[in-house]
């Protein structure tokens, strides 16, 4: 009867790596750390390497770095995003992707938008503390705004700043509701619905507190721009 | 048995009359038509009438409105706003309330307020169709808000016009999510929730679509202005 | 005293057009009919027009478009999507965005994201009725697919073709959950949330049966291709 | 007065044994530990196996575990599905049940199924890592999920898997929504929803977590197909 | 430019048919009236006729069934149950569904089920208004439960009963709940929490008001169970 | 096959009536009548009225009163309360209720109360129009109020009347909250609400706008009430 | 300036004793420590000692009832009920009630109210693990529940006990949802809103975890009971 | 390679000061210390002691203070209402506000407004423990309300004491809600909703725990009423 008791699978078996998740998708397989032991996370990572010959996790904490630098001693941690890494794609000098920020508080949400988007070679440049109850901050850097491929936009409490920046500018807007605020706040929902239903025509929304969302989804504009700027329409992977 | 069966008691009967409330409050009782039969409004009227020399009934219908002309002549009834109203309280020449609302669609609730402010003899403006999707609109009236003594601004949508007004001016801001919008608006949840968390200090909220409880509150506000400018302590009511 | 009644401001007063915004977003100003009365709605696209050469207003009803057709011979109503348009941007040779819808009952908001794309000058095309539950068929479109600048994924119930889509291809998606369904499909919010919590990596998202949002982001990204595509940076408006 | 005081029952008063549990519903009465203190749980524990020969508790602690082990030599616990067990029901040769996981976040509560089934007598399979963003490595085992007489697909996120799963094959599917993702998944709310609006016709959902629930639900169709497999209307127990 | 407004694509275009999901899932695809026009409802139908040899529509309005009619003689209507039907699949010997219902005003969704189990050819039997406030009225049908290969329990209100059943025999148990109540009812949510929370192990649950959903799951189940009763694996589609 | 088709069984098949509802629980079965026909309710109430000699149905509309009249002459129908009822239950001469609601716009919800009352025997008085805005009106009927052996407290808006008559007097309150008020009030949740989380001990809920359960309520407590006052223990039925 | 700092005035300050509460409610004001300070719980419990002679403290940690233990000797803690008592209320012989409970994680909320209860004086028995999984556990205490004056029944889960008990017996019943229970139970959401849309006409409900509110609201009906028992009118207090 | 990691920039780049804040909203940028590391805080608090000459921190824990008072010597640090602070505004002479708590529990919420209020150098009073369930403790102060300039006035649970005390003066009621209770309390929703919900007009509302809100809001209001009183019209800074 003893022998019937599961015995959890060795790291091969639990965990399916995607293969050619970077030729379809431009992009690796991410590692969600958050509800993964240290161990799983750095199995998963050592695999990944193999593979792609680099690797990314989100919402790592140190455990889970402690326990990736253990198998693997390139492995960065950076403690602001929880962003642990291994390698990176190559730079690509085409297109550029902005972060703007609305406070201090929202920081650790846009450092892991630039994290993935420097992981993976997009350039990118940041533009924080222009939230909307100072509108002059914002204004003062249009131009800046302006030159951007794309705009990752990141806010919590009421989430106004991306109705603000998209009816400012003509540049595609990603809008990132964080988790920043309390009480009817409702861990960031407020900020999420504020984006959403904003009245400026054409934002688009990813979940509360998902930069690596966004900075995906911009990296999917920036190859296509890629594809768009190379004139022959081959895919600029 | 039969007379058993409660019939519905007249009129006198199923309405208590707050009295003193004009005198307690600087503001009579105000009639919420929604749940009330066409009957049973015309009826409170008259006994409002008789003891303040005015009424008001808010989210009248035509049918509301009807039955109200039917007993009392004066009787006035905008469309608009769904205000019914006889007479008004006397104007009062200190203190200036700011409308501001943020699009066309809004514009039942502004006048609502409007309309509330008029007849508890307010001075009101209106300062109409300044969306934050195009701020500039806004911007070109800071002056105008600044002459204000309360703000009343109304917004549906994502709801951030209140937190772009209260971060360029010092003057109160009374904040009204409308239910203008749909799908995650959740009928001025969106809005609602955006106010209440806004990242610009000191912005209060009424219910969604409450255009008169944001004008109750600007009166309140105006009758201690009163106090106050008369340098004597005594209640401008 | 009566004179103190408010009456509406004429057709000038309600509507303060935002003059700019062709100039400034590419796109000019839309018309969200469906809390605004017929006269609102063709006043305003009247001043539109004056301004902009062309017009469109969406969630207009068959009254809304009679009320403009009586001003404006050339007013065009489609009834499936809504939308009353008076001209349109010039054609965009470079970029295309193909509108995805999983049932037949998506229709309606598909219908809406391409006739806004038409209107502002894109390529459009339509790959429709290939929902999740019988894969097969949107696995037979792989090709077309990636053949798109950006895709627009339409769904109710469940929600779940963008998350298959974004996993099949690299291009850029943009999700529009519908209300379709019923019971604890909550109006599109199982639809929505279930697009926000997409383990496809860069999926974004827009309100639920926003297919205009979703058409002005696919716009906001094919100006910026368009700009990459020229090779001199200018803004390809 | 101090006699007054409530002193909490022994043991034997607080919990009224369901005796006829195993014969009425081919299953004894399981134990959730989560609200009892590990006292309690060893004490219920000790009497169901009086009674039954065995005992599951379902998301034991290490505390609940020691507790148990202190009592009852032979109790085994398993910390990644957080069953502690003795004992287990007979084998049953008829009927297989096939465990679908969508990624590795999800295996406790895939795990949760699995080690209930295997306490239950019935014989179960494992297919992990299958997620919806590469959906061909879920379409490599079509044929698999052919063999099961009944599939318990567990997923987070927004908790496609099921709907895909539904799709490709005629088995019994029931749905457990996990609580893995964050921000806008509301703790398994987003896979919960979705899973309930499938537009795969026929899917059958659990609560949020609830691997013990599904398990119980396999184990009665299991124990119908038993009865029919037996061509003698008995039922299978 | 005119020729630029889109013209609702033909009924051909539009519906995109899953032409193997009867040979794939044991059950032809449904279709779902309410978000459909009379016309695409009908046209679809036909083309599900011509492919299956049957069809079956859903949550149908007297306008679809006099659409269908006008093109399908034999096309069958039910007001209770709203279902719109055309043919069926052959009679199944083996196995047979129970729909329980707590009350009359239960009785469409209720009778969705029965209609949709009889179009798909299995046995189905009703015991209807065995509300749980009157326990004994259930109690004295526990033989009659017992004979059934699965139940479909249906409940509004707190949706309790399924929960007694599950608790008094080890038949699977599909609950359903329904919308019937009002206020904190919240159109079926409570009923459907209800559900999922319920304290007798195994019961699994379907969308609020599905009855045709509960349906098709029962099916699945009965096709492995005639697959059982073979004895020789084949699937007893 | 056409005779599978399913015809809705006669009245005596849909409604299980519990005979000995009365006996068991001093009041008869009530009819739920809003999500039933004309005719099942006319049914219904004949079979009660053939039980028990009388019989209440309580949410029935004009159409439902003039079915079950053209088959009971006697049927009475409030229209106010939305109650119809034959006959009714003996008066008792011990207990009183007492009625309380907060404004005109609860009289709906109140008269169902009192109705129920009244057709159960219990005496009952009605205190109305005592909203807490002015809370005079209520701390004058403070005697009143503790003459009552049973408080029914009826409110909409923030629902804080029950609270502010629980903290005055010792009485059993049942508070009802109504679906009365707009916006945030999300059809009676804010009443509910608040009533749930009274900061005056021992008040209890009962669901939105349900006067007729806390009319049962009432009348558990007063039957309990008479065996205690006949000071031999029988049950006051 | 430094004596602008605000500090927090000694214990007399910040709580305003409602002196005659016992008297105006036939029970003393109870303290909720949960968000209070050991200190603070301790000095309001000595003041109201001083008035009332016996104070009673829910919700109190270990913590509190060191600090109260410290200042009064006879302070005494449950530990599993979360009650810190000193003295009680003269026991009353009229009335009783019997705590029902649905299992033993609902054991915490089941003994607060029976402390309660204990603490006011009333008679009070236990009825606890007869969870409606296992029906005839329940039915086997009928004429136990018919002695009752008031039935306090707690449960969590779906809620379904006190729908059961109230279908069986005509005692008042008080309806305690608790929190025990996961995912979508949401903390115990799930039970309230079941017992407040329960189909047994009667039932009152009181906030989730509410054992006190419960105890309450019983005291209030046992004071009313022994009014009407002594048959002369006066309250037994 | 591994220079792409990014390096947090120091203090200087995170945080844009709002150099114009008291300037233009007669109050300093305030510092939101829940999502900042003590650093940050510290960091930023010198900043604004350099531009305005004073500094105040909200929802600061002891090691935001430790922090501060290292670099700054004179920040000062209040427990109770969680506010850090250096230096305040100058006193103003003219208006008054006061703050009304309902129960001991919401001292910590309505100190924080008092706080900032004397920050700002406003003149304030206390009011504390008047809850509701002792309706008499409030009405022996209405002189008192009546005095004050600007009402703040905090309640948890079911949130009435606003709606009493705005039906019993004319004054300007700011209501917030605190999260204080449990269960369907949910954090301070409960009394949110029931504040947005107020039959007393004129109630205006902030977000849960929002004594800062408040606080600010009330000083908006004390700014106006001092131009009025200085009767030129300048701005009372």
């Amino acid at each position: 009867m003893n022998n019937r008791h599961h015995h959890t699978d060795p790291a091969d078996a639990f965990a399916r790596i995607d293969t050619e998740r970077l030729a379809r998708q431009g992009m690796p397989e991410f590692i969600y750390a958050e509800s993964k032991t240290p161990e799983q996370v750095a199995a998963i990572m050592e695999k990944l390497i193999d593979q792609d010959g680099c690797a990314l996790a989100s919402r790592a904490t140190p455990a889970h770095a402690q326990a990736a630098q253990a198998r693997i001693a390139s492995a960065h941690y950076d403690a602001t995003s929880r962003l642990l890494s291994v390698g990176c794609l190559p730079d690509q000098p085409v297109g550029l992707a902005i972060v703007v920020a609305a406070g201090t508080s929202d920081l650790p949400i846009a450092e892991e938008a630039c994290g993935v988007l420097t992981f993976l070679g997009d350039r990118v440049q940041r533009l924080y503390d222009v939230g909307i109850a100072g509108v002059h901050r914002l204004l003062a850097h249009v131009d800046t705004l302006n030159e951007a491929d794309v705009l990752i936009v990141v806010a919590g409490m009421e989430g106004a700043l991306p109705t603000l920046v998209g009816g400012l500018v003509a540049v595609p807007v990603i809008a990132v509701p964080t988790s920043v605020g309390y009480g009817a706040g409702f861990g960031g929902l407020a900020a999420l619905l504020g984006m959403l239903n904003s009245c400026a025509a054409g934002i688009t929304v990813v979940n509360i507190d998902n930069g690596l969302g966004a900075a995906a989804a911009a990296h999917r504009l920036l190859l296509r721009m890629r594809r768009a700027h190379s004139n022959d329409g081959r895919l600029g992977l």
